[in-house]
């Protein structure tokens, strides 16, 4: 776990956009992001890449959580209730996994722990090892 | 078009992220993201992130060209190939839209041409008038 | 639930294809398939088509269970365990709604409670009645 | 193509439905799926799993037309417009593809040419071949 955080501090684009890594394990992991006035959109509202990032951020702490390297293949992910200030957290989830593929659900909630957005991942799972 | 390059100036996530809007109008818009240091995960790779906020901010552009509010509702992102430096450039696409919904298909290239990311974003269509 | 199991019963297209609702109500919903040799593509597996068909009509029962009309807008669709023979069993769960769109997740299995493929659907929600 | 026509009429899902390959090479593929009543569900319209179906024998037919087995890992598909009577038509492109995996869009379009759903399918490409 520590050797995994201390591997995603690396995530410059992560950091960068307020987004820290609390859990990682087992084909799981747990961020937040911290909301700023630069996470937002014309609208005013909380961007959809920026809600994007800290869910891939998590799918990427949970798939990659097993020491090997995986990138991501293709997301499908739904906007359900706008965000504007506070703090979103992800909670990322290994539905399934085989030697190739890996699929994760990650949910995006609000501080009052209403879905904000779902995310539905899947990962190539490569042989490399993790560089930790 | 001027008044749309403004109201866009107001993101505040994708200036923040090196993002540039090109054209929009018709459905359809291109716009275009410089690559820095803070655009990399941990692997030193373009962040799934960054590239989902430029395509998505195309998205956006399009979508709101008519001139009413829209918001994505769903997006399927499809990674093609690593990027690393240099400009990545979306180009959105209206695909159909009807009274309530819209379909979009945005491209996200490298500066060889070569596809890194194919993005499918449907959008609800509100009836409120954009503020500008 | 009575009057909704009946209502089913006029969808041809999942009579045709073994299908079967067997439970309906508040956002959820269950079903299954009974493979027969007419289910299988060149390859001598389950059809996606079937596959898809199953998740769909399960996803349909769930979001029209609260007695309005819901039609699919997007759906995105992961596979992970070819099946040959034997039922498969779909789960419908309902994961947010507001007055326009629900988002359902619904996960197929085989007979051994493998995960054959999950499926997560978006539907746009009218205001007319059922015809029940 | 001859050879990719013969093998694809081993598929009895798709024969079942009505369904035909018109065309097949080079990443792309042309099928149609002539209406009938047991195409449709009980709202009266084609059932979203034919639509699926048929765009996903198109998919199939594009993605093994370079001769090695492929399988589908995960497919969005957006539904634009309901369908009753006449027939549909589906062409699939190639719109990318590696050592490993490949990325397939498919348009479904009725007798006007009105597009009634949008297909992005991304599959796997196994080593072996086909067997034909």
């Amino acid at each position: 776990m520590k050797a995994i955080k201390e591997f995603f501090k690396g995530d410059q684009f992560a950091a960068r956009n307020n987004i820290e890594l609390l859990e990682a394990g087992n084909g799981n992991a747990r961020a937040k992001m911290t909301l700023h006035p630069h996470h937002l959109n014309g609208l005013g509202t909380v961007h959809g890449g920026a809600i994007f990032t800290l869910a891939d951020f998590a799918f990427a702490a949970a798939c990659n959580s097993h020491g090997t390297v995986s990138v991501a293949l293709n997301v499908s992910i739904t906007f359900m209730k706008a965000a504007t200030t506070g703090t979103l957290w992800a909670d990322a989830r290994e539905v399934s996994k085989n030697f190739k593929v890996g699929s994760y659900a990650i949910e995006i909630k609000d501080d009052l722990g209403e879905l904000v957005a779902q995310f539905q991942g899947l990962a190539y799972r490569k042989k490399d090892k993790l560089p930790f």
